[in-house]
């Protein structure tokens, strides 16, 4: 059996989950997300983040929570920017778009934003009324290429959108990883005092289901939970998302998690590093993109299992390769020992 | 702690659930459905109801199943028949109007349709092109009152819809308690053999989360799963629902679970019958709903949480009673001696 | 060739439009509703509805006016009341859901509604998140069955809409009608001052097409135009609307045409109410609902074309006779001569 | 007063236009396109495009036309592929987003796409169900640039889409000046032979309103209706586009007066050649895009309006040159004397 690095979502859930929903079974409560497991969960997570002010809804998964806040937040003539790696331009089938809004993509190196991206798109978009009014930008941390906004990228950014009365929305499907990174000076407190909105991803981290959205602008906070419900994303059983998200608030659970990963990730790239190996863009968190060999991709493909990401010659591609909460040391060592022996 | 009959979510899921997770939790598999379980569980699905070409999707609930399924299936000019005490037409924040499709209701004594509500409704929009256009015939079956289809209905409305090209769907978050129901002679085959698409209701029935859509029309069958993924149905860990399900469908465990719920609901109507108690509605599923007085309200209310249904005059009310998959002997004999002591 | 009385679209414009369209034909003006004619005619209609706050936009017809209005005021989990015989209910291919929205019918006897037929509304629609949330009021006037709101009635609607934060929205694709029927006692200031948002219909009241969409609630105004586009509805020689509404709006042509047409259907009511002719409601519009024998039907169809409404029982059923800006006294007193000749 | 030109919409219509609806004012006519102008007009249409079988709609305009023919054909996961310069993308605020459906912009130098560049978008969105799935390939003629296409590349375009089996839809705004540009080698007929569906601009080509919707491909024939009633796009006075297509189809006008504004354009482009001014794109349509200095643009300002294209360098700029049906030989003369005159 292959191991596989293809992603952070291959195995099932953190222990203490398993647990937990073993213990609670029988017990009867509330259904529709009133449940006492989700309002603890809530309670947690509020404190955490230090913005007890902030309202909080879990949902399934990522294109749950991406087109439940966009359509919510936007009248029908307002539309998205985003990068144009973001994941609703290029990987939920259009959820976005069905929901009647347009996303703008923006060309960048490491699928990052900053304001300077946003000013001409805010110039080729003004003649009213033949033209989407921008009104939203979406960011992913870390993003899908495996980078992460700085506390002062993020701060500008967000001052940016104020300014230009623009929600700032960070899809956070990986903000685990983005956060614990090693050279991250983000903290989750940061993040609900300069976003509008943003999720917590459980999915990626340790839970079976289950992205917690923050709702931190009061002005989009009324009547949110009517989306939840209409757009099918409101769990009859709450307490399934209710149980997972208080285990992994518990001690920072959610936090060590994702620092595992990062760190099994970077065990690999170090590995690589030393041996020559250069990257398709410099990540700190669970995922890398080492360009090797065709060879060396065949070496490795007998024992793992990864994406081929980019060709990059006739010679050489990049890999993507994922950890996850749940990779274990094993499988690290397996693999760079296969890079050293290999790799010479 | 009051015992509560308010709903058939209340609890967790069966303990072969929680157990097959536990076992197979650090197991890797492929995400979006693609994994062992979840395939397993199709071709289970498959051979239970002797259709080997249906096609079959699993989503977390029934009001996600209902907009995929709608959505997917009809042009934007076409809508919807569904009686009026239908869980689309009332329960579900609009989420079916929201894809952008009417729902016409009928107005039924049971929550049952049959050919001759839907005739008056084909006459009343043929006024081309200034209404629009009824296409798909949406039931329940246990229908949202409790009540059941039985074989014959179910065959006269399905030939009905396809002599005037009506798409028939079931809505079956309570399909097992509909077909396990002691008059049912209904069976889950003819059930595929009769509906264009239906769906097995998991989330009412023992499972955390699920249900499985059932598509039995080839001709709606092409490329159906993009809808899930771009209504955010799509769970990366697919396991969790193919899980489920295996274990749901293995020794016909998913109809015994219905069942028992449904013999715990005729033990109670039984007792109530007895002492001259009147009911809404003659059900046999998981679903009663006995008239009481506002006293014997009182005094139930007491040691059982409910829903007061429906007022009837100044003295009486129907009151909701669901039984659940694990509504123990205990529960149910607790209330009948309540029943018979109090009700004298 | 018969004449038609049944509708009042079945003619071209009035002169003066047709006149103004030559002598304007080759002046160079700027598109999309910036022309001269455009800026005036909205000049005009806010002096005459004594409203300088309100914004106006001009669009083709009432289907396009109704979808853009609701589209525009209502978030994705907000609903519509109207009434069942409403034009978005019945007669608009599901328009208005297919922009995602309910639209929630209430059965009355005359076509208009009341505070009285509101309130179960909003008490049947108290089960957050999981049914629509009432947002907006849509009233016509005249009504689709020819009756009108008085001065009145309108105040306490607009006060109970104020009070549970509903939005009033009045259809007027008769509304010169409905405000110059002579029992009238509610005028066009009253409507503005009244309503958060209406319309002055042109196509049925002497313009080839248009409707100005009038927004007296400043707090729904910020960007509307926007939605005119987003829905095609911007037309590039918006000259066409503006040259219609000027002529329309000089020395209140439009409430002139309205008023004959009145006058002429109810020289007609007159007539057959003096032979003992029953009505289906007693209207003060342009539009009557004769209640006739099968016998007399077929006389008068050797001559006039109209709709037979209802079938009232074996012998009589009720017509529907519209008239309009230019039906001619011709037209009408050959129509009273058979009714004088015929029933007696 | 200066003369403009900045469109081809800022005059009225052809005279012939309003002769007829002066003459035909007071005929009563069947609502909503049944009208015998438009039956006639559609029948005229027919016969010219010699596509016997094709079905035609008329609507009011252009963003009309396309929300309205792309949101019938696509299912809810299926796209558009468009030219980046296409009207679609950033010309009508999202319409075609705002019912459901994401566009795909090609980058193109011309403003033309060719199997070529559809094949890498193709090959892009493969990965089934995360990406949407292209299904139209929407073209115009001339297009946004005043390019056109030739006999051959429409037919490669047009096999290539039925082999992958894409619609294809030409948006005829302009497709009066794209067939009589002197270079064309492409006929109306062979546009309806090799599109799925295309339109006959009238706004742009001498009339109020109006384009008329052809549908050549009969699989997408069914319920069109529908789509245009729900859209808000039929209009009750549905004679008012049958008496314009009517007069336009008389003698080929249509094609006359498309050919006038193209002639007209090639005598300002000629003139500027001959001077040496060097163009944006190698137009023979009724659109030319002159490069000159800033000087000579205020020279021309203080007789001519016309929109400033696109900034070359510090002294030159690319401005765009409308001229319509109804350009006179004076206006083309006055400003070729200034031309001649000043650019030396």
């Amino acid at each position: 059996m292959k191991f596989s690095f293809k992603n952070d979502y291959s195995e099932g859930c953190h222990p203490n989950i398993l647990q937990s929903l073993l213990l609670n079974n029988t017990d009867q409560q509330a259904g529709y997300g009133e449940d006492q497991y989700s309002l603890q969960a809530k309670e947690l997570i509020k404190e955490r983040i230090k913005s007890p002010a902030s309202e909080i809804y879990f949902v399934s998964g990522g294109t749950q929570a991406n087109l439940i806040v966009i359509s919510s937040l936007l009248k029908p003539y307002q539309c998205v920017i985003s990068a144009s790696t973001g994941h609703i331009l290029n990987n939920e089938a259009g959820a976005i778009e069905a929901t009647g809004h347009k996303v703008l993509g923006i060309e960048t190196q490491d699928g990052k934003i900053s304001p300077s991206d946003i000013i001409p798109i805010l110039k080729n978009h003004s003649n009213v009324p033949h033209q989407v009014m921008p009104k939203l930008v979406y960011i992913s941390n870390s993003t899908e290429l495996g980078t992460i906004y700085q506390a002062k990228e993020l701060e500008e950014l967000s001052a940016f959108c104020k300014e230009h009365k623009l929600y700032l929305f960070m899809d956070g499907a990986r903000l685990g990883h983005g956060l614990t990174a090693e050279i991250s000076d983000l903290t989750i407190e940061k993040v609900a005092e300069l976003t509008d909105i943003f999720y917590l991803g459980g999915t990626k981290n340790g839970a079976l289901i289950g992205e917690a959205i923050v709702i931190n602008n009061p002005a989009i906070q009324e009547d949110f939970g009517f989306n939840i419900k209409q757009k099918g994303a409101l769990l009859a059983k709450g307490r399934l998302l209710g149980i997972q998200f208080l285990e992994l608030m518990k001690n920072d659970l959610y936090f060590d998690l994702a620092k595992h990963a990062n760190q099994q990730a970077m065990k690999m790239k170090n590995a690589m590093a030393e041996r020559g190996v250069q990257f398709l863009s410099d990540t700190y968190t669970n995922q890398i993109f080492p360009v090797i060999s065709n060879e060396m991709i065949e070496i490795l493909s007998e024992k793992f299992e990864f994406y081929v990401w980019k060709k990059i010659d006739e010679k050489y591609s990049a890999i993507r390769l994922i950890t996850s909460w749940n990779t274990s040391d094993e499988a690290v060592d397996s693999f760079n020992e296969m890079i050293n022996s290999k790799l010479s």
